[in-house]
């Protein structure tokens, strides 16, 4: 079988872990070039031998042998990445969001989807396998309709306010991943969303324009609730739980722990925090989600997160956004409204 | 010491656990008279032996020695019995809720306020041992400054159809305890409400005029937060649980499993149920709300849940109601501005 | 029905737990005079009102409408009040163990069972409701056939040495509990045991000529096995669980803690420490034993804890000691060849 | 820096994990052959390509840039592996056991110790996070002076009878992963041994000559204990626990389960079953013992499991087979005396 050939762009954190898996873990995958503005070749030489290096991206995308791109970008450089992938007839895996911009996503959205080229959104925690098992299991009934979701999803610290200013804010930035794991879970449509957010955390998120504290509740489209609680800062760690509400049963997705060890002492009984860097705790989740990929481009099968769902995402996030300068309910046609 | 002396009306169910605790617990208390319309004066002597009964609450009350009045009739009655122990000057306990109507609460209230009888609710779910450990815990700063609360709160399955009609709605009926959960942990008022209802466990509660499952979004004066979850059904019993998230810490209260056994076999690791009565789960706590309100009166302290308690948690209730109607939040001054 | 007549004899801990779980939890009890030799008359008639008290139990217990004696006296007491009640012919409660000599309790044991008298022994562990429970599933096969029981059995602190040099010491006074724990759990006898023992909580126990720390290994008739470990001093407080193996899975009985509240902060995850005084630890256990010993007397039933039962827990905890000085496994017909 | 060179023999299930571990994760090192008598050449070359690969182990070994040679073959040909390494002046690192034979690895440890070559063992349990932060907690005195370690250790099912039939028997096959844990946690040597064993999973087991149940006491030079459960059936899985009990506090290691899923019915409370293939049990402490093995040649320092730690290992085994056999208590020195 030939090798499927990749071209990966951005050797940021997340390329850099994309790339690592790859080279790790998919024999069955050629990496026929890395592109990068800022890295330096020599180093990326001695760290990875022989493997293509450019400074610019189209060289490498232009290749004929290259079957697909990954995109690892800052999001202001998504839509011109995919782009020009679609110019040169290459599959897409390209980091969430597409686009700060709703009409731009819109846009892009649109055009691959008449292009015959696949594009996966690199919504990573689907393939978390505790979160993967939950969405399984709920979807063979094990705890029969949902009525209600319940997503936890608190950061373990303030990004750079530098970040913040940047990110497109707390909805579109940290919170579109939980709108996308609830329409995930819910397998359904949202059609209402009503937010609440403000600055606890540090007054210069506020300074810069953003909050750092949300509560936001979707309603779906057959009347089932999502609710979602987020902060930047849980001095505990990073903890992203799920707790699902059907009419035979309730599921909860819990932490995942730095270690399995208990220990008794004159306090109390105490365990160790959950695991609190986005890397380690989604590690198998980047792999997962790699493999996915590669396994739907080779059987030529359906992408497991389209543009489509990176889309439904921006669309609530939207909303979010609204429904707190608003102080009232948005509906999702809405915002759909403007597009 | 002379003996507290205490009329107990209503014997039902809940009056029947404050009977049997007093008689068990409190041997500094006399029970002076216990009055109920419809039980049998002979069961009542055979069970209770020489405690004076009478199907006349008036009766008993009057009593120039009693020292409180313990209602625990219908709510219908409630007001009726208020007026009663007020006049004959007595100290009151009243099982929740004061009444259905916003505006008699509001008076009743004012009325026990100008009194200088002191009049305790029975928000029982304040003294269930964990739930008050919390409080506590919260109020000594063990998890800093609390922004948002999220309280479960599910019962194991629907009452009779022809409760749910005279139960003044789920809001007033079992969320109430919420209500009055969210501001006990939060120690500050509320002054938005924003909820979502609808009916999803049996057609019969929406032709009976009422809802079974609930979202509600609760905006404290500082804008903090408290989220509560509710359905008359979890399948898998009672479940009642808190999570309180702070700016140094994060507090759960989980439920109260039927035993502390735990079977691994080939199908997973199994562990029992929560406790699925509310008089096995709150036993606790009606014993030690009733030793809070004896020791309130023999020590002539405050009263640790009072009827301007009370009065909050129906406005509380009256806003949900009016917000799931007009789809909308509904602050708690627009519904004090009808009182 | 008439009701049942007890007499108490020994109010102290003990003695006061079974008097007020009588008195609150069975009105179909009569109890028919306490005694001690210590306690204050005056302080009792404050406490217990018209309840006859005696300093001289033989006076109570010649009462002809007495149907049963609850001996919880010392230990060194218990045979003269074993054979006070045979003599009049009432059925006995007797804490444990029966004698701190094993001829004694064989005599005794042989005696009672000759007599047609019923005499129940305190192992109220036996009669917690998670270890009830746990018994019961095994019973049911809900484990399979078991193979190895894990039992820890750690207590929160050293007792006085005082009341160590009257003990029995470990085996007798601690350890027997957890021998007819195994027994109970498994409805096998025990052909074998193997034990180490030492000081290392505080030197005096080793000075007073006792251990304070042992691992023991029962072996029963048919090869399965127990292993026991004990200390006098749990820093974390009362360590009681269960570990129960067998060919279709395995049950694990955990402790009950404090409360179950979780904290999360900055240093990991915190829970409550177990209940750590025996009097809270196993007060369902006390009412729930006085409950089975009370039916079984009223329906004319057996009793569930039997002189043999006692017998059995001596000649284990003779076995265990023996091993200790003999440093090698030491049969259980080893012991009894001596009676 | 010079890459370190490797060479390892046995391309079974752990020589696989091994050989691909270094690929993945160690750039540093040199694989410069792999050796194994049965291994298709093709399928080698197919799978790593440019490996060299050889049939025969001798002409690895014997290059000159050779640094160190991973022994991971059948454990009756360690001893000659390890002759042809030290022949040959390589650093060792070699799976567990050394030899079945008491004598020859006691010969060949002597040997290792003389010659400046440094020989690990693949106990590589030591090196699972949980144990490995577990060890070093305890180290650090987080839980005092050690009292009692409670080692479970049961495997999810038989493995063939041809298999056990020239495994060493269930102690040197199977336990001697356990004393070495035992060692480890304590930091101290063994003096005395009590094991007790039988079939209870397969009768064919005993035909073979073994046993599939033990229960062992280690008695260690400062009179604290450890007791060691095994079976090699655990219906529901792989079950690796411990837990240690010291004067300060208790610490417990729990299992890892497949997922960190909690659900809720009728029934129960369900959580996924414990890891039950040791490959995926402890892959990460296969993936860290040999970075502590790559980075002890890389930085000259000692090793953390030396062939004295195999040889501790392997007389325990002993004397625990010996007290089966005797059924009685054997002591260290009566192993040692036939050395």
């Amino acid at each position: 079988m030939k090798k499927l050939s990749l071209v990966l762009i951005g050797m940021g954190r997340i390329g850099k872990i994309h790339l690592n898996n790859i080279l790790r873990h998919f024999p069955q995958v050629q990496i026929s070039g890395v592109a990068d503005r800022d890295y330096n070749p020599e180093q990326f030489a001695r760290e990875y031998g022989s493997i293509p290096f450019s400074r610019d991206a189209k060289e490498l995308v232009a290749k004929p042998e290259v079957d697909a791109v990954l995109i690892c970008t800052p999001t202001s450089t998504h839509a011109d990445m995919i782009r020009l992938a679609l110019e040169h007839g290459k599959h897409i895996f390209c980091e969430k969001p597409v686009d700060l911009s709703l009409e731009t996503t819109k846009q892009l959205v649109d055009q691959v989807q008449g292009s015959g080229i696949k594009m996966m959104l690199g919504f990573n925690r689907r393939f978390d396998p505790d979160f993967l098992h939950a969405q399984r299991q709920i979807k063979e009934g094990r705890i029969g309709g949902v009525q209600i979701v319940k997503i936890t999803s608190r950061d373990p610290g303030l990004p750079p306010i530098e970040y913040i200013k940047h990110s497109g804010g707390l909805f579109m930035d940290m919170v579109i991943h939980d709108f996308d794991m609830a329409r995930y879970i819910m397998q359904k449509e949202v059609k209402e969303v009503y937010a609440r957010g403000r600055v606890l955390v540090d007054p210069k998120v506020g300074e810069a324009g953003d909050i750092d504290t949300a509560l936001t509740t979707l309603i779906f489209e057959d009347d089932s609730y999502a609710v979602i609680d987020n902060s930047r800062e849980a001095i505990y760690g990073y903890d992203q739980r799920l707790e699902i509400f059907g009419n035979k049963g309730m599921l909860q997705v819990e932490n995942n722990l730095h270690n399995r060890n208990i220990v008794y002492d004159k306090q109390g009984i105490h365990q160790s925090l959950p695991l609190d860097f986005f890397m380690d705790r989604y590690a198998a989740s980047y792999l997962n989600e790699m493999k996915f990929f590669i396994e739907a481009l080779q059987n030529n099968q359906p992408i497991p997160v389209s543009g489509q769902d990176g889309l439904e995402a921006v669309v609530i996030a939207t909303a979010a956004k609204w429904s707190v300068e608003k102080k009232r309910p948005v509906s999702i046609a809405e915002v759909k409204a403007i597009l």
